[in-house]
């Protein structure tokens, strides 16, 4: 948060309504990514608030967050069914009477005609909006969002599916958003690896100062230490450049053998870029994370490039007959071990003819662990053309989900240090079996 | 929500904290897991609200919702850096001083003993808590939570790091919550696949109404309608029992063609325990998902008895060495055809020894798409032993990972009713390619 307290003209709310989200049955993945446009083009959002189906609770929320921001967005709540809400929200706010929006409906005909239906009646109230209102045409849906100002407030009410909202938005609501006159943000981010997160703020010390600008902040997530530094102010353009810069140069000072990534893309991209850009390729051999790593990977588009593809390798069976681990390996050591790992990598790499490949094998819990190979305990083993394999074992705390993702990551990561071919092996913290 | 307003003892609220999250780099799943067991318990939880690492927005939002609820959550902001706000803000809300509390320091002192470090000093702060106030152990990191009271309301402050919160939510926060006197509350969730949400709310009428008790919703996400029953009042057990069930059976009679569960259990949890009940096994084949539907299996603790593996053949060449996708289909058909995705399952049933093989093949997005084969073109194709292939395309709207989640739950719904062996294909909705 920039030290001086903005002005309404410069802050921003996400209000995200439904029942669905305040019981706890869907996750909000909305207001993050709001989030991260809205704070990209400059403006400071000052809170996320979830509201049930409730209208009483939604106009209030409607009514505190427009007295504060001059930008609302608003998703949910815009569905044909009788729990959704922002419509009359809408209407009682601005005491005005909803109208029906003859283009509109003819939308959300055309929309059920395209898919040779005929429009349940029940739609018909998605064509409804207030008065002075302005409807967004959604050509992903039949909800369509709609756009009211309030004093010096926008609303700008989109639906709740990412499918619908997103594009939506892109098109209907960031053009509108302008940054704030003559304040110029500048944010950076440096990942790092190896070092706790207290380690990495007793490293940075003043540099994490709250009243500094830029300013600098720390947050840790699945092993990796993320510094964001964000420098908020009046100041020319080239005097902004100059004070961000002396700040990463401080960062890099204190913490650069931790340093990962001078960006903010995340892990597998970056190790997806570092491939691509040796001409390299990668195969994958999955026991315990079951195509986390996989899926981590081919989340990132154009990601063909440097990934062949690989095997789950759930069951014994699996190892045996798809990547050729000898049955004798696994009597002796059991399917988590280092002997396994090597050869789940090293039958990976032969037969995808990749440059490299990851194997992990672990006991992801909650069962299955034992006094010898506690639930946490995970081998990953990585294997490379022209190259010793690096083999490592790990203990992971946390819940079954959290120690498959954090596997995964630490399987990049390893990949991450030899295609860097940064020296001896600090990392993550490595255990020993 | 309930037609009567609860009281403040049966209103709960959940308060995060971060720039991190404000600013969308992070993703806020604590809300969800917290309202989740909040409503639970019984309590109606009235808002989630994130806010910034910002004094005052903090202490506004905590004393906003500690106003009007008798159980207030907050998570986030108890960490060591000068970012971390969580204790000055009760400090300030209370107004009493921070006094260092020696059991937890010699707490925090053995966490880094154990890992053989010595505690840096800046974790020092962490042993600080409001005069008035409790610390809760924390087994899994260094930042003891903090409980205080304020007027009739409890504040429950929690780290931000799930595998640290939740522990500590279930040992020392859920035991102090109790349902408010008198009042039961019943829910009961159907899942059905193959209509539209309207289509659901239509056929449910004035079952949805929102004076009705017990109160019928309903929710969309990735081609599954899930409908939502609540029952909240001060009837006796019995009575409340026998209206809940009255109201399942009128959703089963308007529905009941296009139900696939009657439990809140996710879609991969119902599949397994209908392959374990039949004694059968699954595997799977995935291009364009790229591991997302083995992840979502092996997500589900215990699937290795009815989840076998299987391939990730991102590349042409993985589909033609790993599961013997004959190149001259490749050649004719492409990549993306009924015939690949046909071959691919049967590949990877007859390798695999299992009952089942899925197999996905598609054109996620952004790049790829072509006239004949737009983004979104995606090939399912299920091979069973002893049955006719069942191959179906399909058209999926959204961006890339919309396109692969969609995908892979597709996947498993074709599965899922082949197990629960319904009557013709409606399922969601196919094109003709």
């Amino acid at each position: 948060m920039p030290q001086a307290s903005p002005s309404a003209a410069e802050r921003a709310a996400v209000i995200s309504i439904g029942d669905e989200l305040i019981i706890g049955q869907s996750l909000d993945t909305n207001s993050k990514w709001l989030s991260e446009r809205l704070t990209s083009i400059g403006l400071t959002v000052i809170e996320h608030a979830t509201v049930p189906d409730d209208l009483d609770l939604l106009v209030r929320a409607i009514r505190r967050l427009a007295d504060a921001c001059d930008t609302v967005i608003l998703t949910g709540g815009l569905g044909p069914t009788a729990d959704d809400l922002t419509r009359d929200a809408l209407a009682q706010l601005l005491n005005e009477p909803l109208v029906e929006d003859s283009a509109s409906l003819a939308a959300i005909e055309r929309w059920f005609t395209r898919s040779s239906r005929v429009m349940p009646e029940r739609n018909r109230v998605q064509a409804l909006r207030p008065a002075s209102g302005t409807h967004l045409p959604n050509p992903n849906g039949t909800a369509p969002g709609i756009r009211v100002s309030r004093g010096s407030a926008t609303l700008h009410c989109l639906p709740g599916p990412p499918s619908e909202m997103r594009p939506m938005f892109e098109d209907h609501v960031r053009p509108r958003l302008t940054s704030p006159a003559g304040r110029l943000i500048r944010t950076r981010v440096v990942q790092s690896a190896g070092l706790g997160e207290s380690e990495v703020a007793q490293r940075l010390g003043g540099l994490m100062d709250r009243h500094r600008n830029p300013l600098v902040g720390t947050t840790a997530s699945g092993g990796i230490v993320t510094v964001r530094i964000r420098d908020e102010s009046a100041d020319p353009v080239n005097v902004v450049d100059e004070r961000v810069e002396h700040t990463v140069r401080e960062v890099r000072r204190v913490i650069g053998d931790a340093i990962i990534a001078e960006n903010d893309r995340p892990l597998p991209a970056n190790v997806i870029e570092r491939l691509r850009q040796r001409g390299q390729r990668l195969a994958v051999v999955e026991s315990c994370t079951g195509g986390t790593l996989g899926q981590m990977l081919t989340a990132i588009a154009g990601s063909s490039d440097a990934f062949v593809g690989g095997w789950i390798t759930y069951s014994n069976d699996m190892k045996t007959s798809s990547v050729g681990v000898p049955l004798e390996l696994l009597a002796a050591h059991g399917a988590v071990s280092a002997e396994v790992a090597q050869a789940m990598s090293k039958g990976g790499l032969d037969l995808s003819g990749a440059d490299h490949a990851l194997a992990i094998t672990g006991v992801a819990g909650p069962g299955g662990g034992s006094n010898e190979k506690p639930v946490g305990t995970v081998w990953i083993s990585l294997a490379s053309r022209d190259q010793p394999p690096d083999v490592r074992c790990f203990r992971i705390p946390g819940e079954r989900e959290a120690v498959r993702i954090w596997s995964a990551i630490t399987a990049l990561l390893m990949l991450d240090q030899r295609l860097r071919a940064v020296g001896p092996a600090r990392l993550l913290r490595q255990t020993t079996p």
